[in-house]
């Protein structure tokens, strides 16, 4: 297949600084980012939500493309917003879109280092994953549909996926996880002009290791709802760790810790992300599988 | 002096959770905060900034405490959230005040460790202040009265300070914090034990190390005023480092350097606090002092 158009997308969370300022890097210095054989887009998704340096004005922009949504939309910001960019980039699910691949930019609290959330089963998107592993080493693979499946903005076009980074709070910029993003994109959009050129790709050979999502795990929280602990220090920033039964995970507030029960080993993802409080997960739980 | 009555206040800030959550815990369980000789009182300062899990709703409430903020208040909602708190916490500049010391809880995404700010010259905050050096050899103090002087929740009092713990990125608890952070206060109230029963109390004759404020630092920016730069990959988690003339301190988004240029060697806190983005500093600097 030949690429004809791709999206760089930052900002879907408003907070998320790291893709917001690439994109305005990129919208002031456009030759980083284009290629002969292809079209690059660079968009902000979510103005509003970054003009407020929050996640989101109404509601997760990034949990708002499902096909109900677009088909029915609400009446508050990003419903409308999510009508908006589906013009823009899909629509989706239609035979031609119009961009063929998105990648879109975020940062998370957790300690996740360089890694790719891949929602989309596309030859196209894991041929792009595995030849960036190639590229990158240290970078984690992570297949998730979200906690509302098929509702990420990256799910517009038949292939793409999310860069997520970090640890880095809201509304903050680490420098080496900035160029580490901007790396990531430079090696995709290389990618992108070798699968034009027919080049053969060696990388796209190559098993790669992902962390396959299982499930969603909750804060320890009192008979009212609230929170009565947090991750245990010896789990938080150590993302990706294998959890063996009876490893502690949360530290209540009276000091007494919670230990993870389960049989089979899992990986601990996305551990004490901000904006996942009020989702209601601590953590995701992943199986460890080569593919 | 005897010491009456003391306030413990968290939640100034309503997305610096460890405040929010000891607050919580201490209500729940109030013989953790209760002592003999003095009234413990626990209080959360901005309850719509928790709910949202927001800074604040519509100005810093930690910069609404100056005298003419106080004598004519606006109308938004922190400018009367702090009339309420002058009224059951001072009020400012009285003779008698309803408390006698305000201990003000936050957390900062910069890599503060255990920190005091403390803006009061007061004898019994810095007995208070010495005592707790000697209890916590890892505590750093930071001699600071704000970007807005007088103008924190903890000068409503005629005694008091501000505990800063970090780096937690907004919206998150971390447990090593959060027990450091009670472990601190419990300290605190021994103090005002001790002072009220007479005791010669051995640790307040000691220096102590002291960080004296000298200058805020913003981010470089381009010619509209729109960051084109980051905290140096080299500075960013190294809060309390001297910089010396020729340090690398911010990184330009092209990729090019800013360096520290003063003469005088400077050491850097705050380093990349989110909340101060907005305010513009990247930094504080400060001179490092004994007392």
């Amino acid at each position: 297949m030949k690429i004809r158009k791709v999206a760089l997308v930052g900002g879907t969370h408003g907070n998320e600084l790291t893709g917001v300022y690439l994109i305005n890097k990129w919208q002031h210095n456009p030759d980083l980012v284009r290629r002969g054989s292809f079209d690059t887009l660079t968009l902000h998704a979510n103005p509003e939500a970054i003009k407020a340096c929050r996640r989101y004005i109404d509601r997760d922009l990034n949990r708002s493309f499902a096909l109900h949504d677009l088909a029915a939309p609400k009446a508050h910001y990003e419903a409308q917003r999510a009508c908006e960019l589906n013009a823009i980039l899909g629509p989706k699910g239609a035979d031609k879109t119009a961009v063929d691949f998105i990648c879109d930019l975020h940062s998370t609290t957790a300690n996740m280092g360089l890694s790719l959330v891949v929602s989309n089963e596309s030859d196209l998107t894991w041929d792009a994953v595995r030849y960036l592993c190639a590229k990158e080493p240290a970078l984690h693979l992570y297949r998730w549909q979200g906690d509302e499946e098929g509702a990420f903005v990256d799910s517009v076009a038949p292939h793409g996926f999310a860069i997520e980074v970090g640890a880095i709070p809201q509304g903050v910029l680490h420098s080496d996880l900035f160029f580490a993003t901007e790396r990531l994109v430079m090696h995709l959009l290389d990618f992108f002009e070798k699968v034009n050129r027919g080049e053969a790709i060696p990388e796209t050979e190559k098993e790669v290791e992902v962390y396959d999502h299982v499930d969603l795990l909750d804060y320890p929280r009192d008979a009212s709802g609230a929170l009565n602990g947090m991750v245990h220090e010896a789990l938080q920033d150590n993302d990706y760790r294998v959890l063996q039964k009876g490893d502690p995970i949360f530290r209540l507030f009276d000091g007494s810790e919670i230990c993870y029960d389960r049989d089979e080993p899992l990986h601990a993802l996305f551990v004490n992300e901000a904006a996942y409080y009020e989702k209601g997960f601590a953590m995701t739980l992943a199986r460890k599988i080569l593919l």
